[in-house]
C-alpha cells in the first residue's frame, strides 16, 4: 500500500482552490473596509493558558498544543506513574495553536491598549487549527474572517453586523441564506425558569448540538441532568415556534415568569429589530430562541448564517463583555462575527459561483531548442515581462513534442519557438495556442500586439 | 509587574505594518507570476516524521512538536524512569510545526504527482516555525516567500531564480544589494580534499556559523573535529579570495587536487556565468566559497541574498536532488529560492523605501446624536458604501467632542452630523477634516462630490 504522508484534516490547495479562495478574500475584506474595519494580524501560536478555560470543556479538548522546547524533562519533578495525559500536557505544553481568532484579538487589545483609538474595529484572516473529526467542511486547519468591534456596547454595532453579513453573503451570489439571531441573555432567563443540574455553560453546550443530535437527542442529555419533562415540553414548544418576532416575544412573556435576563434580553432583541434597515437586508433574518452557539464567552446577541442546502454554520458570531478579562483589562465590551472560509467556498463551488475565469495560464512559453538560442529566448522573456505578461524558457532542450505538450497543459497562450533559423533572422515563430495560427515576427512587432 | 500575555518571538502585527507586508507581498506574487510560477498552499502542520532529519542536526532542535490529541498515555507502553525527552517526545508527538515550504512543497509532489504538468514551478507564501532565539529580524514564526522548480536539472532554472530576486529586490526600490553564489559540489569537492571526523552535512553546517563567530570561530570546529592547520589556511585563503569567477576557478584549479565534484561543481558555475544576462542584473553578484547553507537537502547550486546593512540574509536557496525521495518519489531534482518577509520589511523600513501612502484611514464617520439621528445617518452609510467608500456610524451617543476626537484619531477624511436640524431639512453637516471646510448638503449633492 502506498504511504500516506498527509495528514487528515489539514488540506493543502492546489492552484485553482488558491485562486477562488484569494476571490472570497478579496470580497470579505472590501466589504470590512467599506464598513470601517482595519486590519491586524496576530500570531499562530499563543500561551497556553490563553486558551484553556475559553471554550468550554468541549473546546478545551480541540486545542492542539506544543512541547516545550530543549530538555523540558530535566526540568520536571512528576510522578510519571500516576500522572494522566491532561496533567501531562499541561507540565510539558507551553504554547498552543490557535483556536479561534477572538482570544488573540483579546489579547492582541489587551497588549496594545495604549496604541489603539476605541471603539477598535479590526479585521483578521487567517488560520485556526481544531482536533475535530474531520468531514465534509469541517477541517482540522481552517480559515476564518473576522471582524470584531470591541470598547462599545452599542447595539447599533450588532445591526452593523446583520449588515456586514448580509452585505458579503449577497456580493457573492448567494441567496435565501438566513441570519438567525438570539440572546445569550434571553437563553440564560430560560434557563434560571427551570431547575437542573447543569451551569449556564452547559446547558448552552448541549443545545449547541440541536443541530447535530436533534431535538430528541438534546432532550435525552437534559432528562439526565435533572430536568423534568413538563420544562422540556415548553422548550420544544418555544423552539419550534414560528412567526415574527413580535409572535415569539409575546409566547415567551405569556409562559415563562419574567426575570431580569428575559427582560434584558428582549429588549436588546427589540432595539435591533426596529432598528435596522429590514428593506436594505436581502437575505432571510429570524429570531432562533434555540441557537445556542458552542464557545463560553458569549453574553448578549448571538448570530449564525446558515443554509438549507448546507450543513453546518457558514458564519457566526454574537458579543461578549468579559473577553478581555482574561488579560486584566476589564469594562470592554466587544461584538464581532467570523466568516468560515472554506465552507463559504464549498458552497460558491456547488452554486457554481466563482467566476469561470479564474485560471492560472502563462502568455509565453518559449521552446527551448539548445543552449545558443535558449540564449537569445532568454533574452527576450527578460524583456516581455517588463511589459506586464507571464514569460517562461522550458528549461530542458528535449523533443519538441514534449515541449509542446508542457505548454498546451500549462494553458500557454503563445507558443514561442526560435530555432537557428529564426535566430539569423533575427525574428521568431509565435503561435497562438487558441487559433493555432503562426507568424514570424520581430520582437518589436511581437510587443506591438500585445 | 504587569503579565505579559505573549509569546517572544511570535510576532502580531498592527495596521501598518499588515499594510506594508501586503505591499511587498504584492510585489513579489506580482513578479514570481511574471515569471510563470503558479500559487499552491500547503497544511501549516506536517506528519511529526515529514520534518525530522531533514534539516540536519541543528535544525530538528528548531521543530515545534504537537502532542497527540485524546489520552496518548493510555496507548503507550513506556519506562518513564529511564526515558529522555526526545524519546518521550517521539512517542507523544504526532504532528509538528512545518519548519520550512521546501519538504511540505517535496509532500504536496508526492502527493499530487498524477495531475501535475512537469517542469512544475509553484511560490507559496505562508508562515514557518522555528523554536530559535528571537532577535532583530529573527522570529520564531515568520513569513517566506517560496519560489520553486520541480523536475528538471536545467541550470537555465537557476538563471531565472537569480533574475527573480534581482527583479523583486529591484522593484522594491533597494540598490547595492549582493546575491551570493556557490555550488555544494564544490564544498564537497573540496571537502573531500582534507581529511577529518566530519561527515559533509556537519562540514556545511560548522561552516554556515561563519558569519556569526568569523573564520577564527569555524576554525576552532574544524580543528576540534580532526583538521589539520595548513588545509585551513588553504580553506581561509580560498574564502578571502577576491576577484571574478575566473580568477577564484584558477586558484581552485591550481591549489586543490581535482575531483569529480570539484569539476562537476565548477562546470555548473561556468554555464550559470556563461549564460546569465549580466548587463540586466541591478544588484551584485559574487562567487562566495564559503557560502555553504545550514539546510541538508541542497545537492547543487546554492545562493543567499546579503546586504551590508544588515546582518543575516534576505533571500536564500538552491538546488536539491532528493528532496522528494523522503516521500518516495525519484529522480525529480529541483531548484528554489525563499524570501524572507520580516526581514525584507525590516530593511525596507530602515531604507525609508514603503510608499508614504499606505494609510488606514476611513472616508466617513457619522457622529450619533441619539437613536432617531442614527436612524437616518445608518440608511445613508449603508448606500454611501455601494459608492465604494468606507463609511461607519459612532456607536455611542457620547459627548460630540469625544466622537469628533475619534473621528480625528480614526484618519476620518470627512465627519458627518445629522441633529435635529439636518434631520429636519433632509440635510446633513459635512465637515473636510484636512481643510476644515464645513457644507451642509443633501445626501445627493454630498455623492455627487465623490
Amino acid at each position: 500500500m502506498k504511504k500516506n504522508f498527509s495528514l487528515s484534516g489539514m488540506p493543502d490547495f492546489n492552484t485553482l482552490q488558491i485562486k477562488r479562495r484569494e476571490f472570497l478574500i478579496s470580497i470579505i475584506k472590501k466589504k470590512f473596509q467599506s464598513f470601517g474595519f482595519k486590519p491586524i494580524a496576530t500570531s499562530l501560536i499563543e500561551k497556553r493558558d490563553n486558551l484553556f478555560g475559553s471554550y468550554g470543556t468541549d473546546g478545551d479538548k480541540l486545542i492542539y498544543q506544543i512541547v516545550r522546547s530543549g530538555d523540558y524533562l530535566n526540568k520536571l519533578n512528576i510522578d510519571f506513574q500516576n500522572i494522566n495525559y491532561n496533567e501531562l500536557s499541561q507540565n510539558i505544553c507551553d504554547k498552543a495553536l490557535r483556536y479561534d481568532l477572538t482570544i488573540p484579538f483579546a489579547r492582541f487589545i489587551a497588549s496594545n491598549q495604549a496604541d489603539i483609538n476605541f471603539p477598535f474595529k479590526r479585521y483578521e484572516v487567517g488560520s485556526v487549527f481544531r482536533a475535530d473529526r474531520p468531514q465534509k467542511g469541517r477541517f482540522r486547519q481552517f480559515t476564518q474572517c473576522d471582524a470584531d468591534i470591541i470598547g462599545s456596547n452599542s447595539l447599533w454595532l450588532e445591526i452593523e453586523l446583520i449588515n456586514l453579513i448580509d452585505s458579503v453573503i449577497s456580493e457573492f451570489g448567494l441567496n435565501d441564506l438566513t441570519i438567525k439571531i438570539n440572546n445569550r441573555k434571553i437563553l440564560e432567563g430560560v434557563f434560571e425558569s427551570f431547575s437542573s443540574n447543569l451551569d449556564f455553560s452547559n446547558f448552552c453546550i448541549i443545545l449547541d448540538k440541536l443541530d447535530k443530535i436533534g431535538f430528541n437527542g438534546v432532550r435525552q442529555l437534559f432528562l439526565t441532568n435533572g430536568f423534568v419533562n413538563n420544562d422540556l415540553d415548553l422548550l420544544c414548544n418555544l423552539f419550534e415556534l414560528n412567526g415574527s418576532f413580535l409572535d415569539k416575544k409575546e409566547f415567551l412573556l405569556s409562559k415563562f415568569k419574567i426575570n431580569s435576563n428575559l427582560e434584558k434580553g428582549l429588549n436588546e432583541l427589540s432595539f435591533i429589530f426596529n432598528k435596522i434597515n429590514i428593506e436594505t437586508i436581502k437575505q432571510n433574518i429570524e429570531i432562533d430562541f434555540s441557537l445556542a452557539r458552542g464557545l463560553d464567552y458569549y453574553t448578549g446577541t448571538i448570530f449564525e448564517l446558515v443554509t438549507s442546502n448546507f450543513s453546518g454554520s457558514l458564519a457566526g458570531g454574537g458579543r461578549y463583555d468579559q473577553l478581555t478579562e482574561k488579560f486584566d483589562l476589564k469594562d470592554l465590551s466587544g461584538v464581532g462575527i467570523s466568516f468560515g472560509l472554506d465552507r463559504l467556498c464549498l458552497l460558491l463551488e456547488q452554486s457554481n459561483l466563482f467566476p469561470l475565469d479564474i485560471d492560472d495560464n502563462i502568455d509565453f512559453v518559449f521552446l527551448n531548442f539548445g543552449d545558443q538560442e535558449a540564449d537569445v529566448a532568454q533574452s527576450y522573456i527578460i524583456k516581455l515581462r517588463d511589459f506586464s505578461v507571464s514569460a517562461e524558457l522550458y528549461p530542458d532542450k528535449v523533443k519538441i513534442n514534449k515541449q509542446m505538450k508542457y505548454a498546451h497543459k500549462r494553458g500557454a497562450k503563445f507558443v514561442v519557438m526560435i530555432g537557428e533559423q529564426e535566430m539569423k533572422q533575427s525574428k521568431m515563430l509565435v503561435k497562438n495556442m487558441s487559433t493555432g495560427e503562426q507568424q514570424v515576427l520581430t520582437f518589436k512587432e511581437l510587443i506591438n500586439t500585445l
